[in-house]
C-alpha cells in the first residue's frame, strides 16, 4: 500500500497486529523517537455523532516532538499549520490494520526553505522508524 | 505576509483584532463554513510545559467539516494525515495578531487525483472566507 493510487498521502504500512494492539502499542513507540501524543481523534465515532454514519474504525494521533516543533517554529512561525504531525491508524476491509504517517516533505511544499526541509527531513525518518516499529 | 519568505506555508492574513478576541470570534467564523473546532492546542503552554522554553502566544485550532471529511476519507482514507484542517493564531513582535490556515491544495500535493483536488479546493475557499471574516 505504499501508493496505491499513484500519488502521494503520507507514508503506509500494513501491520499484523489487531487495532487495539496497535493503538496500544503506538504512543510508545512515538515516545522512542521524541514525540508525545497531543491529540486523538475518534474519526468512527466523530462522523458517527455528526453525520449518523457508519465509518471503519479510525484514529487519528496527532503526535509531537517539542524540541523539533520549536525549532521549526523559530525559523518559521507559519509552519503550526502543519503541527501537530499525524499518525493515523485504520481499519481496511477484511480487518487489516494500516498505519500511515503524514509526511512533512510533502506537506511542507517543494519551495520550503532548505532549514525549514531539514528539520522537515529529521521528523519524516523519525516516523519513518516509528511506522516500521510497529509494522516489524 | 502573504508570502514573506517567498514560499508558502499556509495562508495567512494579519488582523486588527486582539488575541483574546481573535480566538473568541475564530469558532464562530468556522461554524459559518461548517467547521467543529476538534482540537486545540495552546503551543506556548505546550513549550513551556515540555522544554521550559518562553514562547510567543500560539494557538493551533483544528477544524474539521465533517460532511467533507467524510467525503475526502471516503475517496482516499490516507486523506486523514492531513485532518484536522489547522487554522492558527500567533501573536508577531509588537503585538499584531496574525490568523493564518493551512492550504489544503498544497498540503495534498501536485499528484492528487481531480476528485480529491475538488473537496480540497472547496476546503481551501472555505477556509479563505473564515481568514477573511476575521480580517475584515
Amino acid at each position: 500500500m505504499a501508493n496505491e493510487t499513484g500519488h502521494a498521502v503520507g507514508n503506509w504500512k500494513e501491520l499484523s497486529l489487531s487495532y487495539e494492539d496497535a493503538s496500544a502499542r503506538l504512543p510508545e513507540a512515538l515516545q522512542k523517537e521524541g514525540f508525545g501524543v497531543i491529540t486523538q481523534i475518534d474519526m468512527q465515532a466523530t462522523l458517527k455523532a455528526k453525520l449518523g454514519v457508519d465509518f471503519r474504525r479510525y484514529t487519528i494521533f496527532g503526535a509531537c516532538n517539542p524540541g523539533l516543533a520549536h525549532t521549526a517554529l523559530l525559523k518559521d512561525p507559519r509552519v503550526g499549520v502543519l503541527l501537530p504531525c499525524n499518525v493515523v491508524l485504520y481499519e481496511k476491509e477484511g480487518g487489516k490494520v494500516i498505519v500511515g504517517a503524514v509526511d512533512p516533505m510533502q506537506t511542507l511544499g517543494v519551495g520550503a526553505g532548505p532549514e525549514l526541509a531539514k528539520v522537515a527531513d529529521d521528523v519524516a525518518q523519525r516516523l519513518e522508524r516509528v511506522l516500521a516499529a510497529l509494522a516489524g
